[in-house]
């Protein structure tokens, strides 16, 4: 099967829901990546395509690369719009832009920060974050207050990698990754850890067992949390906030 | 196939999970509309099985009811524990007794309230949710706090019906149900309804229709996360304040 | 007197109020413990009984032993009212099932948990708490955050006991319970310490004196908490959350 | 017995606690009222002393009456401390002056707005405050923010009668506060009402009644309060921002 | 003077900063209205630039809208920063961007939205935002939480009014803008008003004669706290989440 | 010019704003200091007088000083209106009595605390704070959660010393001073520091080249704050809880 035709099954080919997920990144290896992960986690009967913008920065770190990232990312979305993708995920921890691509989707769109958030949860009475640089720290602590969630997140915390670390300097940034997360463990008394970059969710299984705790991957977090808004029939509501943008010229 | 054989299908016959839907409270007619509804939601694969305590409140309205539905709702975590269940939905939007199932739970286990306010805040800025009788309202406001959830709840609303005028005074339940959702939309400004009581999922789909704007159900959306949770591979975490309990004599 | 009179007393006996102290696991030592620092702080005029039900575990360490500890619990809230008793105090720290108490009960229920945070709160910017084991950290936080005593509440701390070490362990009990204490003073800088524990009651005078800081014992505190809603002639609101529950049979 | 002998008895003449309550305005009609009802709910033992100051506004109706009448107040609190009173109720809605009086005392000082949201907060899910003057709504909101009781506190409610009309306009001021307590039960929907003045403490009971809820009335609340933390044994912290002010000329 | 030289002129001619005010749409008849008030307010010495970006929708509703004149925007700021710009103002009540920028700026970069709710904080205990229409509600909201400024915050209200009405329907705007205040004066007993788009800088002085309460206008304040921070010697800290992007190639 | 000249020019000798300056503690060499750094940050234009009472305590250390100091402060309000000054600053870090300073002055008031949280918000993500004496902790965390800061601030912190070692013990209080911040930029991650004393004011330029990050003074953030509402043309709200007080006789 072409890449075309699988973006555009026959709706017979598959009973259940068309998810695009989108690296709003420029880096096709972290996409495949994610692809893989995507796949590997995905129901029998969901059908998932993973791209990225072409036109956007090679990693997002910082409120700067996210807002460039902006368009190529919406582009997707109406890309997906067109070939009738059921629901969205957004595969960056700064869930960037998720707001402006609720107004321009019709399913729902769930950003992977969101989404490991609420399932972190439901498992655990708290939990820390790990992320990779620390210039990254105030963007996620803003969303964690911003979903309420302050109460459980302990801390975010940064394992001081470039985001492209864990795609080109494996061996030094999952070493840091676990040494944060082992520190998180002992000084924060979490009771799970969630990993704060999409390019980590590969490690998931791997630290998880290293930890002996619960890491919650935002990744598949995201991509289950679809699934399951498309099994209950929720799409995201129009009358209010994420109503259709206005039709402007220019 | 009966029941026996139901319950505890060999592993080889799903190839998705085992979840057990449990109604707190007595009322079987009830345990039978969230059945249907459950199974016409769960993905393929997913063998669920909804069942309820016998030795337990009709309904649950208030924390005594809560309380008195503890021992009979922890039996049958405690059954589903020993017949290889993989995760937990706790129908009742009270959420009632769910961090003491988690202690004895292995797989992860979800309440209908939790499940719905974790939905709603993906697809709507903000919510109002609608119970039953006004003495649930401040039980349902706690939860809302206890989850981090204020800034997304506009408002906790009753219809002013009794749980069991959903089985027996149908129309009445209906009517009052959907002028209460009214209200909510034009007074509270919200963006989408979340149903405050296992008993109105059958009611879903005609009241967003009415409504016009997303209606929540609590009990499809949490089956759904459960769903997410375990394809996902998390579990409770054990090591704080969710670890098994310690054995004792008495 | 022997102790069926003294449940029941003539009310011209006594000039003052009659309270119930309920110890909710099945660990008599325990309960003379607190009948003991109960009987030497109540006012004159004051009749105090305390007691525990036998159906339960012997000690609440968790969500689930505080679960399986409530039908004994709520029975003797029962027996209270019946015997014309005026409040109630619920002698657990995780104050178990006060909720359900308050809507059988007429007179007031008192948790010592709340009124150990609220009497600290009002001779003291700020203080630490102290528990037994670690487990039961975060149903204590999710309390602090119930009772809106976050901004007041530097850290909930375990000094890593079980509850019937206090018992029978006494010298390794008082001593990590020390230790922790001056950890608390002097890493979280708090101006007063609470006791996380009935069956710390009888340590507060040595602990405070060793800490040189006021040390709030939960029982002593729900004690003359309690009287203070009797003199004020306060009793628990019935038109709401805490009305009378709905006769049900089953 | 006259005004002298009465405020320093020896101690061999009470069992009980010897509490100072300071009206920190200067209406001695206001000042008689209070004490009468504080003599009337004291324990027996207790020995209380009611009085004002002088030099102080007649009312405190805002911001800068409250400052006013702090030197008047810091005065009566160092005369009680000569007089060996062992605990004080600053007897003003504001709980004017309270930090600055506890660096002074040795005994707990306690304010009539918090004592009564303490007590409320155990008797009901939540309750509205019904005050005089509409100026005096802010500095109650802004209290009931600093003691983290905003998710008990529907509304902060004003009758639109000025202080000192409690004492000479009775039946205008009884007339719009039952008023304003009816408006309160139907719109906020609260469990309980708070009287927002000392000035209220004799329509207590009869609001009650006349509400059909419990209505809380500071002045007698944090007498008992004081009581309750007296007979716990329970003085302000002096290890950290109430500790003994460093002396000073000027 | 020619537009160009007064862009960049000689440092020698002003004592004061030189500040740029970005209205982020596309609108000029708008960007010449701000500039018509900044120069009416800016402080003697003060150099302003206004402009709009061209690449940029005709006005911001919504957060898709905000979305697209991000590059717009930034691109302006980067132009400022090689102009010798001290601060910048950015003239959107979503305070679009504002995180973005400051990573790109060197002087500080002020929003109208936290620039007025800073300034109403500091002369009101609460105020009311009217904004145009509905859909910005959300997005205020979060960004008043975003700030703290809940408990400042009484509601955010729409006048139900399109941006560009403003501009070319000014009866039927101003109208509605009126009507709305006084139901907010009304409804929510607030003590200040913030006119929650950039569009309405010129009537604020209509505005607050007829409502007779302080009318608090984004831009005017943003234009004085950027003043008031270069006055401060302050600019954004690059330690944290506002350093400099880290270059890259795409 | 001699001294009551300048207190009352003659506005045509102004084209800015009459802003008093008051440190509300009675020690005239920190009024100097302050004079110095308010002179040299204001804008060109802008008379400023900056004065003590005398009836104050020497430095505010507390809830008490901070009481204490009110009658001298508002008397100095009082003067102010009088000789028509446009706004004022209170220069104590506790902004002491600032709600009482509003009702009775016309322009706006200021607080050297509030201004410098308000500015630090809009230049970094959070801050720490750093005073004098650990005895203010607690009074400047009610404030940070008074003004809705916490989100920002990560901790208050005491270099312990006292006020006017800044005066007459510059070393060891420098020394100290720089010592803590530096513990705060490393252990609290923080963006930005806060000097929480009006007595530090000169000390900022040399502690920000010290830190490497923004240091924030509040004397100077008032001044500019306070130059800003006026030049906003923005007053305090006088509808509300800042009405002047009602006249009384005492």
């Amino acid at each position: 099967m072409n890449k075309q035709a699988k973006i555009n099954p026959p709706k017979s080919e598959t009973d259940g829901p068309k998810i695009l997920v989108i690296n709003p990144n420029s880096t096709s290896t972290m996409t495949d990546k994610i692809a893989k992960f995507v796949d590997s986690h995905k129901a029998s009967g969901t059908f998932v395509e993973t791209l990225n913008p072409s036109n956007s920065p090679p990693s997002i770190e910082g409120h700067y690369d996210g807002a460039m990232s902006l368009p190529g990312l919406l582009e997707k979305i109406k890309w997906g719009e067109k070939n009738d993708f059921d629901g969205f995920v957004v595969a960056c921890f700064d869930d960037t832009g998720i707001d402006a691509c609720r107004e321009i989707a019709t399913g729902p769109v769930v950003g992977i920060c969101e989404a490991s958030l609420h399932m972190a949860s439901m498992i655990a009475h708290n939990f820390s974050i790990v992320t990779t640089l620390p210039r990254s720290i105030p963007i996620i602590e803003d969303l964690v207050s911003k979903y309420g969630m302050e109460k459980y997140c302990r801390k975010v915390r940064s394992a001081n990698i470039e985001v492209l670390a864990l795609e080109n300097d494996e061996t030094r940034a999952q070493n840091n990754l676990l040494i944060e997360i082992k520190s998180a463990i002992e000084e924060d008394r979490c009771e799970a850890i969630i990993l704060g970059c999409a390019g980590m969710t590969d490690l998931t299984h791997w630290l998880s067992k290293e930890a002996g705790i619960p890491v919650v991957d935002g990744v598949v977090s995201a991509l289950k949390i679809v699934e399951a808004l498309i099994g209950a029939g929720l799409k995201t509501s129009k009358v209010g906030g994420y109503s259709t943008p206005i039709p402007k010229d220019y």
